[in-house]
């Protein structure tokens, strides 16, 4: 685990530069038994000559066997134990629509649902509304909710879903949730989980009655369903505790927002890869850490598509070269998890991960695939370890004891 | 972490005898690129034959990405959480200079410095005065001094450094640093970090102004700076945890006063490693457990000679026979960090490890170096798993449960 007050202590000035490349879930499987995953597959020569210059090894993101959601694995990927350091749901949520939570927020996923005469649900999700539908909606919610001592903000996100923020002093998220899960039943009233929370319970209880009444005739989105209340999380700062000025290069609204709760600033970007490398270039003077993240290795992972997901990892490796010319002094190459097309999802296997710098110890890695991986001197080791090995790399930390 | 009351329970009576050969700053860098390092380069058929009967990895010190200083380095090699028993620079520097420290002392590292009319400092090192003139003036601040109920011995170490020992009941080392880490400003006074420090404090700062006023003639060095004070820790002794007769073979006096601080015997040597092997062999039937250092790894290391680290490597190779002659039972030989001529300093690389023993279990590795290592048994692991690892293949520590 990162030991922040140990790091602190030991972190120094210095002018040197560290990129972190996050390919979403780069890590895959075969897709024939014994063949190739897709990061093997794809023809990655700037990457397979950074790997044998530099050290590889295997990370985990939360622990072995452990799946993680984006949230917990960014952050582990940025040093920050995700088990301590949780981000809760609702704030993913807020954070994934660029919304600008405050430290006072209260923060819920909210679903448009249907109910019937009886006020039991038959559809969780409405029907899966247009967006257009949901924004219309959310937007009548906001208006018309009156809650005593708060302010209210309902934001749609997509399709059914929606976030509701409640901004005002004294909110404890410590909420039972509304969706029973199941159909033919009615939501559950939200109940407090701790005796502070009594009157937030009450606060979020009194919007679900009045958003039933305001909703009345919007069938099938005639209800609302709520869960994951959550707050702010005060997580340590990069600049606190790491001594860096950190960027995030991302074209998609969480990771940005990941990125800023642990104080980095969101530079500017297209949604292209070349866009993503440009924006880099130009923000290259005015930072220290340069956080940079591919969507889509992950996307075509989801959809099962290797053949696409070896497309973009190649289409990387093509713009490697660009980042090197900026004379970067640590390049860290890996995801967040790994997404294999043959399970259309996140999975649990360790993530492939190359660390190159002059002052690397070069080990016996030549290419940068997952075998390859399990070869190199990282070996299988705690995604919260990248940070402090990419710190001491680029000479940024001082020596423990005398 | 070595869980010492685990390890208790479980330590069995044994005549088992087990080597551990420190061959400090032993991890390198190769200078050019992709060639080898030191370790590498040297001709070590004695240690590479121990390499492929034994096992073999890398540890980490501290953790992933930290530099040790050599006092956490070696606490970690014999087993003890470098983080948790944190050895104050006071003591560090009075043991590196063989003062017999009691469980009584407050120690303290000071500098001799210059200060002006005014009493700002003008030199913090006082001009680096000769060792034999701080030995007289150390001499004559140690016979003048005198501070109520407590004894005072100032010793010197080399060059303006010396040590301030105050020997007494109820001295607490949560003291402010005298040394402004400027020019131009005046010593800083003394300050308590605790409220039972008070006294304490009291007495260093009695001490500074009678040293002011006894130095007044002894430009450049007419005044002293202090910082680091520390008591003596108290850690677990070896003989309690782990249940062995320890000894330690040390030219220099820093690594005999750190294996006394864990319960070890120093046994007499000459400086020379001849000295040292000799040493071992004259005290191999007394002791069960035998740390032997070797200093000069690391200064070559640190000088930035690469030619000098590969030499000292070769001849401790050339003296491996001697010690395996003895017929030990368990041979560890590893470093307590890496010291790259590349960097010219201590370095968070880990550190080479060899574990050899008729019990062990043989891996794939048949050299002893750093690349060779990455793919041994041990992988990359937290130096304090050494010793009980050394313990088990001694056969020293029954089963747990049943």
């Amino acid at each position: 685990m990162t030991d922040f007050a140990l790091l602190k202590d030991l972190v120094v000035k210095n002018t040197t530069k560290i990129v972190l490349l996050v390919l979403d879930g780069i890590g895959g499987l075969p897709v024939m038994p014994g063949g190739p995953t897709a990061l093997e597959a794809a023809h990655t020569s700037n990457m397979d000559r950074l790997a044998a210059e530099g050290i590889c090894g295997l990370h985990e993101p939360i622990g072995p066997g452990i799946t993680p959601g984006s949230g917990p694995s960014h952050l582990a990927v940025f040093g920050y134990d995700p088990i301590k350091y949780e981000i809760g749901r609702g704030v993913l949520e807020a954070v994934g629509i660029d919304f600008a939570l405050t430290p006072q927020d209260l923060a819920a996923r909210g679903n448009f649902c249907t109910v019937d005469a009886a006020g039991n649900i038959t559809d969780r999700r409405a029907g899966r509304i247009a967006t257009e539908i949901s924004a219309k909606l959310a937007a009548r919610l906001q208006a018309e909710v009156k809650l005593p001592g708060v302010q209210v903000f309902v934001s749609p996100v997509r399709e059914h879903r929606f976030v509701l923020v409640l901004r005002g002093e004294g909110l404890v998220p410590a909420l039972s949730e509304t969706d029973p899960q199941v159909l033919g039943k009615p939501p559950l009233p939200v109940q407090p989980l701790a005796p502070k929370a009594a009157h937030t319970a009450d606060l979020v209880n009194r919007f679900v009655d009045q958003a039933r009444r305001i909703l009345a005739d919007a069938h099938p989105a005639n209800m609302v369903l709520l869960r994951g209340f959550a707050k702010h999380p005060t997580l340590p700062q990069m600049a606190d505790v790491y001594g860096l000025r950190a960027a995030a290069i991302a074209a998609y609204p969480m990771y940005r927002g990941l990125a800023k709760l642990v104080g980095m600033t969101a530079l500017p970007t297209g949604m292209a890869l070349d866009d993503e490398f440009a924006a880099l270039e130009q923000g290259w003077a005015d930072y220290d850490y340069f956080y940079l993240h591919v969507k889509k290795t992950d996307s075509s992972g989801e959809d099962g598509n290797y053949e696409a997901k070896v497309h973009v990892i190649e289409e990387v490796d093509r713009l490697v070269p660009r980042l090197m010319a900026l004379k970067p002094d640590v390049v860290v190459i890996t995801g967040d998890h790994s997404t294999p097309a043959a399970l259309k999802g996140h999975s649990w296997h360790p993530v492939p991960t190359l660390l190159w710098a002059p002052t690397c110890r070069p080990d016996l890695t030549t290419s940068f695939g997952e075998r390859a991986c399990t070869q190199g001197s990282l070996g299988r080791f705690p995604a919260v370890d990248i940070m402090p090995l990419a710190l001491a790399h680029a000479l940024r930390l001082t020596k423990f004891g005398a």
